[in-house]
């Protein structure tokens, strides 16, 4: 079947520096119409890094749209044109001090598909080797480490609040040597 | 440590049908000043249906902001002050018509917090009874069942492009009884 939504017209409510966003007037399949708005985003790149401690790496960070912290793996956004390993390697080093040169492809999703574009690439490695932390200006974070234990914890008890750090943590659970 | 950001002042960019869009000025941990621009969405449920088949159902839709279709498990927005639990039931049975009257929750999750407030509720069932299907004048889905097998190989090619069905999928593989 194809549902596509052809644009009759568009326009731009919003041009950010992170978000840009649009409202389309489109065709439906049964020829009515309708609006749909639109945020566009460049992608995001997330990295569950287990250390040779056999802990996972997480960033505590203060979320402005939910007013609380949240427990994330660390992340960051594209720049215009960057590739999605590259990108990932260059946020692990910045946010937790760590360098790979090995990621393995979690998943590549669509976080809020229903009104966002916004695609996160999320990796696994445990292969880290020491390198510099350089926050950006305005990034206020705080390392913490879990254990393998304390991931299993979490998804028990529904704690991560986090879309990529569940499918991260879900992750560990399915396939990561917890006896290494 | 806090690393709340407060609001110094903030501006209505868009107030749409679906989401409300806003610029906030806020104070950073430093005392250094910067913008947020914020998403503000009601919140969404999402269920992972499995049929005495042993099926898992899901709905492919034209997502506009991605234009292409998607491959997701059954969600819905929340409609003000509705319980998630109920809103729940309510979409399993207007997107499937499969009702149900017990949800285990899989996680609450916010998909992209870096500039939205959207929460999904993702809940497990596989007690199904009969129902109506019901979609909204402007709701085009086609349904798609798959197996415990089409799961695990879902996965496993990372072919999931969706996050809640990712994690959904992913506590299939870590919890689901295959055998049953």
């Amino acid at each position: 079947m194809n549902f596509e939504e052809k644009t009759i017209s568009k326009e731009t409510i919003y041009e950010g520096k992170i978000i840009n966003v649009e409202k389309h007037e489109v065709r439906l399949p049964n020829q009515k119409t309708a609006y749909r708005e639109i945020v566009k985003h460049n992608g995001a790149v997330a990295i569950c890094a287990v250390t040779p401690e056999n802990e996972v790496i997480l960033v505590k960070q203060y979320r402005k749209p939910l007013e609380q912290t949240l427990l994330e793996i660390p992340a960051g956004k594209l720049e215009p044109g960057e590739d999605r390993k590259e990108a990932a390697m260059r946020e692990l080093e910045e946010e937790t001090g760590y360098r790979t040169d090995r990621l393995d492809l979690i998943g590549e999703v669509y976080g809020t598909p229903g009104f966002a574009d916004e695609k996160i690439s999320i990796y696994f490695t445990d292969s880290l080797q020491k390198g510099t932390v350089h926050l950006d200006e305005d990034e206020f974070v705080e390392k913490v480490h879990f254990s393998m234990a304390d991931v299993k914890n979490a998804v028990e008890t529904h704690e991560i609040e986090d879309a990529k750090t569940l499918i991260a943590f879900q992750y560990l659970l399915l396939h990561y040597n917890h006896s290494k």
